[in-house]
């Protein structure tokens, strides 16, 4: 079964906001066994959005339309698929009872525009919506002869994906065989994916029924794989027996089989070896610290650190001496070291990890060119660093040298 | 003149990747008086993109693709515009032999695959890529007797932008009316957007003649007006005239009518006023460092701070008393003045700011539920210390914090 999503709205036409609900609405379809074969944005036009309804029936089973159920006149959803099928659309008393009763249970008194949104294609259930005032409808008919499905749903995200799983996901089941659909996704960090690409194209090339998707940006690989199959083992093995060959081709520089992120990983790690970390940042900023801390209960292995933007700080929280930043630079292996070690010691962490870098886009030279960025970790023994050149804008640069950082964590507790 | 985007790839009907360059081209069309109308994502279905090609051709003048112009075999693009438009494709020698050329000079054997990068729709012009080996095409031919344009274009977003700016633009501004358009962007902090909307939708619903776009997210609300007329300064003059208005009736929540961000005005000011700041962060844990420093050239005015994520270090490089945190809590008005104070004397910046708080899902209490975060202001004569209750989840809690601290200081600098 084939489906096509209609987002509706003329913000979505602007350069400011994009139709986000289809990612939602895809993913689950997606586990229901429903192919999407189509999207469609449209704007708040009746005539725009009748023809969009009428292309997607002649094209696809399943139609969901996104947005356009608000009370206000711009909202045409409801009165451009009534006109698409040629079906009447008509005012619901009991709608209308409730919607008032709801206002008053709020001692507002109801705009009378409200009722709009009380109106149903004649033949549709109401799909009550359990977020917000406007009620959702599923339409269960026949266009040129073919059975269709239509589902008119609200476009804030939080009411419409209530609905979908309350409402819409039960009918869909019944109405389809069922699907059994296995996913993973392997993660891997700091591959450039054109090499990612060529050393894994040639395995999954060879496992046609497994859909590969592959997503790359900030030093961060993520493949997706998809299978369907008559049984959900069936479909399990055959994505694992596929992540199992990716993983041997590509080794240590996966660093998750399960999607998490590298933050997650480097928190699991730590946590299991009963390790601490602290984080002394120069070009990052604050970035490296923030990612770590974007994980709840990261306090348990992440005690802190400074951000050693100015020089006179490097000495203050990272007890670098102002000699060997005179010597060597703010961005050198040995400051890189000195910032690691000292963290490490003054926060009485496992690790200590320091980045020092030129994130640009000015203040490079010949010698220290944009991009070029040393990090450092000191585990109590022996210090490691890194000298890296790293491509792209000043926000590509900081990303990739906490993902740098956050892998020489891992690669380190492993 | 109205255009329909038709973003060709299976990738962008996975819930894992969504086009972007759609963002791109609504912008570039809108600055030359071209409305999208419509926008279709279609997968590398030769069937499928035929038909979204006529379907498009029926009701947009400007019909753009983007995507499936690669040489592997689900590059179906050409193929399926020649089909839609039932013309011939035919394999350019001269394209050819420039392929080749450029991977001879790479040193490299181009796989014959890549030919089909050399099929050109009958009629079209060839438009180099800068960027890539895939050229794109530019086709002016009638449909059902109407005129229309049909671009191709690749789809990697550098090869796209550089190619519809040196090779489109032109040509399209060629076979335009010469359009008037004037934006302006207005940006507010710590609104909520029904507020907001509701102060200010009687107002801009006066000015018809101005779009007006309302983006809200973690704390902020972006107003995009942009209006279109005879001349420049008849549509500058209608921006501008809203522009102010909104402004009066928003007072000083707008912190930019030139759509700069939070964190940009904030360095404006600290380097306008001489001034410097330091940071001491611990529900935020870096966060508002990193937004500081994503701005090029704050090392002028930001010295740096600490991630005070353990209570030990919110001691150590905070000077927060450890019977300080024990009587009233990390989460307190006390500590947070504490650790702007220290901060400020220990970098010996003009301002120190601190954030401490519940980020949540775990920690919270009766008393200090999750959200709750005290923000303190030090600007070496008094302290401001404000309590805030922030809903959503802990990266919502995170960014309203730091979005609140950047609007304190930009305040206190006002």
């Amino acid at each position: 079964m084939n489906a096509e999503i209609i987002a509706v709205g003329s913000e979505l036409l602007t350069p400011f906001r994009q139709d986000t609900n289809s990612l939602y609405l895809t993913r689950r379809l997606d586990s229901l066994g429903v192919e999407v074969a189509f999207k469609t944005i449209v704007g708040d036009s009746r005539e725009h959005i009748r023809d969009a309804v009428r292309t997607a029936l002649f094209r696809c089973e399943v139609v969901i339309l996104t947005g356009g159920l608000g009370p206000t006149e711009d909202d045409l959803t409801r009165d451009a698929v009534a006109a698409g099928l040629g079906v009447e659309l008509y005012r619901d008393p009991d709608l209308i009872a409730k919607l008032y009763a709801r206002f008053a249970a709020r001692q507002i008194k109801m705009p009378s525009n409200n009722e709009r949104q009380c109106d149903v294609v004649r033949g549709a259930a109401v799909l009550p919506n359990a977020g917000g005032t406007a009620p959702g409808q599923w339409i269960e008919t026949r266009f040129e002869g073919q059975p269709r499905l239509i589902m008119l749903l609200p476009g804030p995200p939080w009411e419409l994906e209530k609905m979908f799983e309350a409402e819409c996901e039960p009918r869909l089941r019944e109405k389809l065989p069922p699907a059994f659909i296995a996913t993973r996704s392997l993660r891997v960090a700091l591959v450039a994916e054109s090499t990612c690409d060529a050393r894994i194209a040639p395995i999954y090339g060879q496992y046609p029924g497994v859909r590969t998707t592959i997503l790359a940006g900030g030093g961060d690989i993520e493949i997706n794989l998809r299978a369907c199959s008559e049984s959900l083992e069936t479909a399990q093995a055959r994505v694992d027996e596929l992540a199992g060959k990716l993983e041997d081709e590509l080794g240590d520089c996966v660093y998750s089989n399960r999607g998490e992120s590298l933050e997650q990983i480097v928190g699991y790690y730590l946590q299991m070896r009963n390790s601490t970390l602290a984080t002394a940042e120069s070009c990052t900023g604050g970035l490296l610290a923030e990612r770590i801390t974007s994980i709840s209960g990261s306090s348990r292995y992440y005690l802190g650190g400074a951000v050693t933007y100015h020089n006179e700080l490097k000495t203050l929280f990272a007890g670098v001496p102002p000699l060997m930043i005179q010597g060597h630079g703010a961005v050198s292996p040995e400051v890189a070291t000195a910032m690691a070690e000292s963290i490490r010691h003054d926060c009485n962490a496992t690790l200590g990890v320091a980045i020092t870098g030129i994130a640009g886009p000015t203040g490079g030279t010949p010698q220290k060119p944009v991009g070029l960025v040393y990090i450092a970790l000191h585990d109590g023994v022996k210090t490691e660093v890194v000298e890296r050149q790293f491509p792209g804008d000043r926000a590509r640069i900081r990303q990739f040298a906490a993902h740098q950082a956050l892998d020489m964590i891992r690669r380190r507790l492993m």
